[in-house]
């Protein structure tokens, strides 16, 4: 019984109970910040004054943005109705400086001041785009109570840590329309990040329109796929936001799309067609070990390296895609290759050969030598994932690491080599990890460039891949700009909940689709009772949803199936989690009567889940795989008010109680339908509370 | 005190309990129907077969769209993947045959049969649109209970009562974006609408690409505009739901936007910038009178229909713009012309005389059959609003009657004519009526060709438009498809909520963007309180807002007024006044204990609406406005739990507390913040109830 104990033991912080408002509402946190009493009191009378250069229209675009966010948030019905090049005036309530016009590039200065003092705010900063980060901020700042809206007296001092801040969207696994694409942009801008990198080509499909080579995209996907309009469009949208568009490529592996409508490219003659390279048996289980032995050795279809004609069609290629993105990056992608198709393909075996190239690793190096040399050519600097990495590369790739398997040592190898260093290990979004996860991991000692978090398609869709990358790349892009970073967890959740409504209300529609799923779900049952349900659910972690998922028999392919189940709506950061632990944790340490009531009314409603969602449990297949998770929400909430009244009526738990509640807990430990309880942990804690001594601490999930 | 309770006397018809089941969950209701015992049963073995010219691409991604949304709705995960030509065997679960590949066109046939049997589900149409629209009531009959989903066993025969079933959007007052325009064409598909109609035109922007006149766009709008590319996407995706998109440009007047760029084509010289053409002193209030005398005595812009040069430009430009729509109408507007600037320009009277003109209304005349030769030389077929109607029309021109002024035998003179006649009379969705209202509306005896319901953006925008057409228009859809229509109002809203709900399910946003509105109108405070106020408010009726506004001094521009407020918000017919009403009636005549505890659970919630809300009130301008309804809400529910309190305990209510509550209902009756109380009718009643004899009727709004 002592081990069951400790493993479910309690940690409460006293952290977690202050207030901590050292960090406002603000997310990312600015680099120094001094915060005065007194308030600057927001009214209709509010003005804006740039003092720019009036060609700015970045800055002009922006600012009016900014005013409008204001007037919709507070209300107030701003007098002065938009902000032109006229408006300069020195007695403005907020005034914007700005030195040079600039638009968006890597390792610009993105630094700002702000003051805000009892009558007036300003903003200052050398560049157009330290100024759009400086807006974000005051955007953040506004603060409201019963005297009104209002900004607090600071001062803040802000720049970046990192020079790239980066997201990456996979829009080939499942296609992503520029509506979600620009309401990504919206958010990212909203926490300073400034860079979208767009997969834009994979196994499952070829997304851009190419005007040379229009196989690509007619052959290459299903007919989802950008336009070069949209593409621009695109573009000049995130331009205006400050970030910058990174195409990525994928060569010479992750290939078949382009091999649909040019097979003469690949190193086996084809047919090919966009899909996935993986062909699993449905009837039967497969491992993970199985799985990864069928990576290794497949002969994935893979471009023809030994061929001048492959470079001949690079070369145009990259020209055309060059052209159309402006950003001096170019993503080659150059992961996952295992080589095996050229080992089994003779005039491969004989090239190699005869260039003196010892093994496939080294195919792979000479063909990225070569695609090097043409994306230079096209004035560009490529970027490539981590296997692209060796001894021989130009220290003018950069990579971008990403390899859960690499050597804790690659960023070190990587950085004293002289490569530019993008960080992704560790910020993979479709792991389902919590925010605070990625939050606490630890920073490479090296210089780096700056770091990505990724969103891969596989199990995300246009539905769901709001609510798969927000908030919690919010925690990330914290990490990814701010210097100094806060350790309490509980502060981390409050700031990140409130710029996730604030997303919201901008826009993002993470909540909105989530809402929706839930509805879908629900199959006409009671909506409030579901979203009660999935509200504390979460998806298994890691790869475990990629690997599980074939062995049932309710979808198979997943890559073609709806994203429909519990696991591919329930938050991977469950709020009502967080709120509930924020309860449990001032109970169990001050046992005052106003959290004990308050959990009492969560814990009823928990209570009555099973009875409620019995007919949705037996009408819908999809819900049926949550029915576990709904019955022991139901029994612990249950034993948990039986553990309050007895802590309250000073009455121990007999041995069979405890052993009950011991069964229950184990099962609740169990992932149904590729789901867990978040709220575990907290029940748990409810459930022991009258274990003397109190345990030490309890695991977060 | 008699009159005062007769005002509010309850009426409930019994036929409110029953639940008529003749109707299904069908929207709109087909032409017949009949319902047998038993059941078709869905599964994972469901599979679909089409009998249909395989080069019929429309029929072919309407079968995928409606197979995916059932697999996404029951959660089967269906083995077939995909429905292709192939797939036309015998033995599939559902056999959809289509006799010939046709696109949308008014009048056509829209038929479609569908039986469904134990093992076998079949659906004919003439057409491909037929089968579009029978697709869309296979979707609906999917029902699901503790068994399962399944379809019930019924025989439809089914077909349109009119030709004619259009939404119009005003893209002008505010832009609408493309996205915005897509899922309001996915809603109307589910409800078998096939027209929208876009007011593409207005003083306040012009809202589409010319490539002829590049500057109606360039100076016309404020830079939101249609590109051809973004039209002929639109068209496509519309014509793919069985859907034409029908353009307006609107002459001779509402045409500010027109003369920005080409100031030549008015009677005054100029200088024109787009905007609205009512210069309001924003300092002192407009009554309804004087406005209507500004609209009748100011020389708004108006196109000069003297000059040659004049007609040379509409042709180059209607020759452009035809080919750019490719549905055989053109609606040119024609409404609202004054005719005061002509009357100022003299050379314009001259014209007149030496032309034998009598007056501007026959100027008027003129114009219109100069422009309708030219419609007519470019292929196609005009309408106009009804100010065009004059006794010389020729028969081809169609008439869209709007003007609420307008006699009554408008539409007798019209079709008499000989000229077809679209009715939008009524069905103006900006005039915040519940849906009932449109519904329960008699029908001219003529033949008409159909109707389109109207959605003026004045004070509607990207972000709440959806809540201000939907749910509402399905009724009107309703009202255009179905030859019987159902005259109990509960059925309609049952069946409208349900329509609601899948409508959001499948990507319209109403219900979405409704939850984000409140969400930022909550300002950080409980957005759930927020919620339970605002979902049993109204805006005010008819188009109190659009002149009450200008009185108020929170807004004066409400053009450019962010469209925050809780009148912007808050639902046209709120539902949950619908769900409580349910409640009351049950109540009131049954005095269940069920319907009791309902509905002093649901009062006790509204009772504590001030005391949650107080602090909200004091932060926000916004808030506060409707801070009065919150008020009475509480009052008047914790007087109803008295009322109910006094029934049970046959306890008379002294005469003190009835004048309280009179002075209460009289407080509640008012609209604050361009708001009401929408479940007044349903809490005047719970009060009241104690009166012996139960008076006969309350009001429904």
């Amino acid at each position: 019984m002592r081990a069951f104990f400790l493993l479910l033991a309690i940690c409460i912080s006293s952290a977690s109970f202050t207030q901590v408002t050292n960090t406002l509402d603000l997310m990312p946190i600015p680099k120094s910040m001094s915060i005065q009493e007194g308030r600057f009191n927001m009214t209709s009378t509010f003005t804006v004054a740039v003092k720019a250069d009036p060609t700015d229209s970045i800055c002009f675009l922006a600012v009016n943005r900014m005013f409008q966010t204001l007037n919709r948030r507070t209300g107030l019905f701003f007098h002065q109705e938009i902000i032109t090049t006229q408006d300069n005036s020195d007695t403005a309530s907020l005034i914007i400086r700005v030195k040079l016009k600039t638009k968006m590039e890597i390792g610009m200065d993105e630094s700002y001041r702000i003051q805000v003092s009892k009558n007036k705010i300003t903003l200052e900063a050398v560049t157009t785009i330290g100024a759009l980060r400086g807006m974000q901020t005051i955007i953040q700042l506004l603060s409201n109570d019963e005297s009104g809206f209002y900004m607090p007296l600071v001062n803040i001092e802000d720049a970046p840590k990192f020079a790239w801040r980066g997201l990456m969207i996979d829009v080939c696994r499942h296609f992503i329309p520029i509506d979600v694409l620009k309401r990504n942009l919206d958010a990212m801008a909203a926490v300073k990040m400034n860079v979208l990198h767009l997969h834009l080509s994979d196994d499952q499909g070829f997304r851009v329109e190419s005007k040379v080579f229009p196989k690509l995209q007619s052959k290459g996907s299903n007919g989802d796929y950008y336009t070069q309009i949209q593409i621009r469009d695109l573009i000049s949208y995130a331009g205006n936001l400050g970030i910058i568009i990174v195409p990525e490529f994928d060569v010479p592996g992750h290939s078949t799309s382009w091999f649909a409508g040019y097979p003469e490219l690949a190193t086996k003659p084809g047919p090919y067609k966009p899909g996935s390279p993986y062909k699993i048996d449905r009837s039967e289980p497969v491992s993970p070990m199985k799985l990864m032995q069928t990576i290794q050795s497949t002969p994935f279809p893979v471009f023809n390296p030994t061929k001048e004609s492959v470079y001949k069609f690079l070369d145009a290629f990259i020209g055309e895609m060059t052209s159309l993105f402006p950003a001096p990056y170019f993503h080659i992608g150059a992961d996952e290759n295992n080589g095996v198709a050229w080992k089994q393909d003779s005039a491969i075996v004989a090239f190699m050969r005869k260039n003196n190239i010892a093994n496939t690793h080294d195919l792979q190096a000479y063909f990225v030598d070569r695609v090097q040399k043409l994306v230079t050519k096209h004035g560009k600097k490529m970027i490539g994932w981590d296997e692209l990495f060796s001894k021989n590369l130009s220290k003018e790739v950069l990579v971008q690491v990403w390899s859960p398997m690499s050597a804790p040592t690659l960023v070190q190898q990587i950085a004293s080599q002289g490569n530019p260093v993008i960080l992704s290990k560790g910020f993979y979004l479709d792991q389902f990890m919590p925010a605070y996860v990625h939050y606490n991991l630890e920073m490479p000692s090296e210089e780096i460039l700056g770091g990505e978090a990724a969103q891969w398609t596989e199990i995300a869709d246009a539905e769901n891949i709001e609510t798969r990358i927000w908030p919690c790349a919010a925690a990330i892009a914290e990490k990814f700009w701010s210097s100094k970073t806060v350790t309490d967890p509980m502060d981390l959740y409050r700031r990140l909940f409130i710029t996730s409504d604030r997303l919201s209300e901008s826009g993002l529609l993470h909540i909105s689709n989530y809402d929706r799923m839930v509805l879908r779900f629900s199959a006409g049952y009671s909506y409030e009772d579901t979203k009660k349900l999935i509200d504390v659910l979460t998806p298994v972690k890691g790869y475990k949803r990629m690997f599980g998922f074939i062995t049932l028999p309710v979808s198979a392919t997943y890559q073609s199936a709806p994203l429909i189940r519990a696991a591919d709506i329930a938050w991977v950061d469950a709020r009502a989690k967080w709120e509930f632990r924020k309860k449990v944790t001032e109970y169990l340490q001050t046992k005052s009567k106003s959290s004990e009531w308050a959990i009492r009314e969560q814990l009823k409603k928990w209570a009555s889940s099973y009875d409620e969602l019995k007919p949705l449990f037996e009408s819908s297949a999809l819900a049926k795989e949550i029915m576990q998770h709904s019955k022991n929400l139901s029994a612990l909430s249950t034993a948990c008010l039986q553990a309050m009244d007895n802590f309250n009526s000073d009455t121990k738990p007999t041995e069979q109680w405890l052993k009950d509640q011991q069964a229950l807990l184990e099962s609740a430990k169990g992932s149904y339908g590729e789901v867990e309880l978040a709220v575990l942990p907290e029940l748990s804690a409810l459930i022991l509370q009258q274990l003397n001594p109190l345990p030490a601490s309890y695991p977060l999930f």
